[in-house]
């Protein structure tokens, strides 16, 4: 039963895999799915699905190379004698940074002070660590069939555009394509990240969401997400709120797919096998990710 | 010519591409190797080629929970209000550290001052940033074919034992694989870190980088590199002084292959395609990494 | 009015000096209590109150050298050329850690969501920082006389003892001298911080604190502290619920006071000129401190 | 032999007080400097000498507070459970920034590989730690008379001015005070810490170093240092290669000085007891620091 929905009305995917599930939408990457994943794989090529990053400098002062406010990685290159032994570093890394490719774990985010599927966050999360819903469950990573649904080829989505399921419909017909099953969706919307960002983005809606779920999707990776500043006073964020707590379905935040879209222009394609591999990090909240796309 | 010597005698390949290279043997993953690897993925079944990590909880004193002495990865789970607006965390990471299993960019090791290929450490590595050999090049990430070579089937490698390149054809006869150009080299000696580390660690040899660069091998991951203490006063680090900074091969320090070997020894096959994809960071000298092995 | 009871039967300062109070019982520190601290400042001989502090490097791995689990403060030592241009560090420093001496500001402890004067935590404590009660108020530092209690001349406390205000007022007629108005405490209980810290400590009772209050100190420091694990169901820590939260009492964790003792077994005197100049850091909780004791 | 110049005719106390030596000129700080220096101690009124700091945030994206970039001090508050147990915070700190009031120690600075008392930076400074010259020699603070000197009394001096000793003669004579030996010397010049910092900043010469050393000064705080862009070719940094390595003299950076000079103004008096307390931390080459000027 894939079309649930909760006692507030909302698509939800709590109970469907238990009580104590941590895997959320990643369970219907079955060995079938795995196997059209692969099937997609042949030639090798690949592009990455990440921002690349620059770190930033932790000197500061006049000797210090310029870096934005409010950097994502920082970096303190270690001193290690003279000559030095080996050159190596410390990273302080803001993993849920907009500006940082990130996979998010459903401890990310509560409603009503529960997780998914329906864990008290006081349990979920502790002084102690994440005890449930953390990047542990993520940790060996996806590997998946991904499938990009291109909302606005050649251009940009409106400001402020609320995206509905009939939007992603439009996409799949536009490119000859169908979301099957335990696809990875990777939608573009043309909107990068940025740092002033003083114009309204578009943003997932409900409905965009519910039509996720219908269409069992596994993970969510976009260049676009929820709308920020958001639109429905009643789920602000329904991406986070709906489809991560509710459905339990992963989201990458921070997605970066012009190579992705120049590629598939290209070949005519918009399927591919998906690899997403965190950093094995357990007991986080998030995590930066490098997704590969691969035909 | 795939087999120079520096006018030291050791395995060279500074000047094979070029006097500004950065890629080093990346350069041998030709269309032809990818096609290759893509093809050895047939059922879409993986296995992580990394050390799952424990973050350290950066709480101190008697609440904080128990933390080993220098964690590779430290996490600040941040306090955003009551309830809070959604859990995240700051994460310090040590790259380099023996515990986390990453890939090590040319700029981490330099030789009489000199990094890969023969670029002075001091315009490489600069304190505005690092200029020459940082992950800049391999932030995209990798794809391959990997080939498991399996130094001690079921067991583990003597303490302090010099493998010599003849343990490495001597594997690849017992396994019936051949590393071709252009493949990653995954090795398995059956040693694992630890945190005491009292104990003598096997370790490469010159000889046996001096085949890795006959094979024109692209990659290194094992879960063995050099040998701790040093067991070679001239070459104390085989890798990393031949195989990274002369050589030009990209390491991945401190791979977990425990699941790889069994997943082999259950299947029959040693040869994969191998995904590297580290955060999309550009700049430092060595960043975590969660390889797949995906057949 | 100087011993106020709050409606739940505790000692309550909540409302002595307004709704919006930040410095609570620094408040009496008048210009009459600091001429009367100077006034012990005779001879520039001082000692130091303050646990020293060795940084954790934040190498990992066999080159680093050892540290603790968990340390107060890690350094990170950057890499600034060749010959560098200067050396300087990162530090990454956990304020209330234990092992480092430090202030207390009110924002950090709350009671029933409420932290001194009865402000709710929430307004107090924001995603933004620290709005109220935080250590902008104590940023320039307190300067007033100090009286040093040792409640165990020559040896320690018994494990997990109860203090209670007559052990206070035993202390005063040993040492032939009265905490007045205004005065900061300072207390040796003989118990230094461990790391293993498996013993039960002694510690303040809510009859030693309302003793505080009634001798209105304007500040507390002590080797000792809060029993740890908790003497008091009901009030498991009095010097932190009741001396911070609802006396605005500051409070110096971590107190190393040896030499203090020391020195005044010396000299036959137990007043001295109090200096506390923690770096001018607004909008935190807790911050390292130095305190001077000058006679 | 307080005038000694080193073989490279610039001032210096190489010798003075042994090969060991890590006091510097601290070791003019006699007991009867300290009683000089608490007669000046008459009220308790006293002034910070510190810029206050507020510490940028760590969480990033829309829903962090605005940050500078490359801030001196960061914040991570961390998440305690709900309610939290306690608020705390980790603080990331980088203690020579120009922005935050801070201690250098004599590692900090070498010139030609030697540091204070020319002993080669290799030895002083390993990637074990500061083994000579850190912060640990100076951890238990300094206590001395201050005494200011206002450059430019009610306004700033002229940008890019070269300081010489006469510019000191001249304040001298006109607040009708006198610096004597194991003073601490703070100077103004009405140049505070600017993020922008576009405009040449006045600077002190070798000369007003020399005059430093004729007078026996023992530490130096000022809102002006070294001038940047520097002024002379030969010595870039008159205060930091001569004053802090060859005279080893600790030196204040962006001491804030408008309070005191206009308390000054107001009484008149131009001298003050001095407390300089860091936090206690060993094994540092610069730490935050907030000096008090009682009088």
């Amino acid at each position: 039963m894939s079309s649930g929905l909760g006692c507030d009305g909302l698509p939800s995917n709590w109970g469907r895999w238990g009580a104590g599930d941590e895997l959320g939408t990643l369970n219907l990457v079955t060995d079938e799915v795995r196997a059209r994943a692969v099937a997609e794989a042949r030639t090798g090529r690949w592009v990455s699905l990440a921002m690349p990053v620059d770190p930033a400098s932790m000197l500061g002062g006049p000797f210090a190379p310029p870096a934005p406010a409010s950097p994502p990685v920082q970096q303190a290159m270690l001193y290690t004698g003279i000559p030095p032994m080996g050159m190596s570093e410390v990273l302080v890394v803001t993993p849920h940074h907009p500006g940082l490719t990130h996979l998010d774990a459903p401890a990310h985010m509560q409603v009503d002070g529960l997780v998914y599927p329906g864990r008290p966050l006081t349990e979920a999360v502790t002084p102690a660590g994440v005890e449930h819903g953390s990047t542990t469950a993520f940790a060996d990573g996806v590997l998946t069939r991904g499938v990009l649904l291109d909302l606005a080829p050649g251009g940009r989505l409106p400001s402020a555009h609320p995206i509905a399921g009939a939007d992603l419909d439009a996409a799949e017909r536009r490119a000859g394509v169908r979301v099957e099953p335990g696809d990875a969706l990777v939608v573009r919307g043309g909107w990068a990240f940025s740092w002033d960002g003083g114009e309204p983005t578009p943003g997932m809606t409900v409905d965009a969401v519910a039509w996720m779920q219908r269409r069992d999707v596994c993970l969510y990776a976009g260049d676009i997400g929820d709308a920020f500043p958001p639109m429905d006073p009643q789920v602000p964020m329904p991406l986070h709120q709906v489809g991560l707590t509710r459905l339990g379905m992963p989201l990458i935040d921070g997605a970066q797919v012009e190579d992705l879209a120049s590629t598939f222009a290209e070949l005519g394609r918009y399927a591919f096998l998906l690899t997403v591999a965190p950093p094995r990090l357990r007991g986080a909240t998030g995590v930066p990710v490098n997704p590969f796309a691969i035909f």
